[in-house]
């Protein structure tokens, strides 16, 4: 299991390339983006060009501001189960958990019934879950960590987020 | 400009994610790979899935150890050559330049060299560098920096690097 957390740039863009790399060595991936619900360009550049990666959102794409509303929970309690049984079929070689730290922070699942999702996978199963805000008890149990940590952003200099390159 | 440094496993697959969302949004990407020159899955994928992304690599493909021999000087001057061309005229929306940041460290280019040829992007050009070993000035340059750091690697419990995941 690995796990791209940290408050830098690079994290689903991470997860993206590595979801990339599986579908060139002829892997299948299955790609949950938890909280995320709006068109990237992402979104786009894989139903254009990448069937083989099955992409599906569970979440209202709008930010949540202070607290979850009940269709936020929900789409993530939906989203947890359709993982789970994605996980413990072993239909995919590669399943990404996008922004899923995220659905932890805003407690729209606990951390217990997470672990109890991954703990399902097949052993050549590939998990890997983004997100800032990773929890110790997810960190403990993943297999590979990486810290993206932001040095310096242009957001810092006024610079929107622009498509293509943010979304 | 971008920047993608330190020793955690992400930047390569981050700047993969990037041009891949870069493609979904209609935008041009160039790939240059320094260093490298063996067949990567990523490669497999783009040649197969996304023509529309021109990547090419300037290396002999076997690691460096110790000094660099002839060829990979040869071939890192090659490479930052085409990049040079390839980012003043205007082409390409994004180009990443993969690892250029290992051959610093190897000394197959100076940064000064490789900061003349960033200097001449025309302003909507996005560039991507990533490798371990930023030097100071290239962090310096760059408008938005993401450190990727190693929190844990399964490279520690002895587990090897794999095709579809790592390469």
């Amino acid at each position: 299991m690995q796990l791209y957390t940290g408050n830098g740039k690079g994290k689903t863009t991470a997860a993206l390339g590595l979801a990339l790399r599986a579908v060139g060595a002829g892997k299948k991936v299955y790609f949950a983006q938890f909280v995320k619900g709006k068109t990237y360009s992402e979104i786009e550049a894989l139903a254009q060009y990448l069937p083989a990666i099955r992409l599906k959102q569970y979440g209202r794409g709008c930010f949540i501001k202070n607290d979850p509303v009940p269709e936020d929970i929900a789409a993530a309690l939906v989203g947890l189960e359709e993982v789970k049984e994605i996980i413990q079929s072993g239909a995919y070689d590669v399943v990404v958990l996008d922004e899923a730290c995220i659905a932890l922070h805003y407690r729209l699942f606990s951390i217990e019934d997470l672990l109890k999702v991954i703990d399902l996978k097949p052993e050549q199963t590939e998990v890997i879950v983004t997100g800032r805000y990773a929890p110790q008890a997810l960190v403990d149990r993943a297999d590979l960590v990486t810290e993206m940590k932001e040095v310096k952003h242009y957001y810092q200099k006024g610079i929107q987020a622009r498509k293509g390159i943010e979304f």
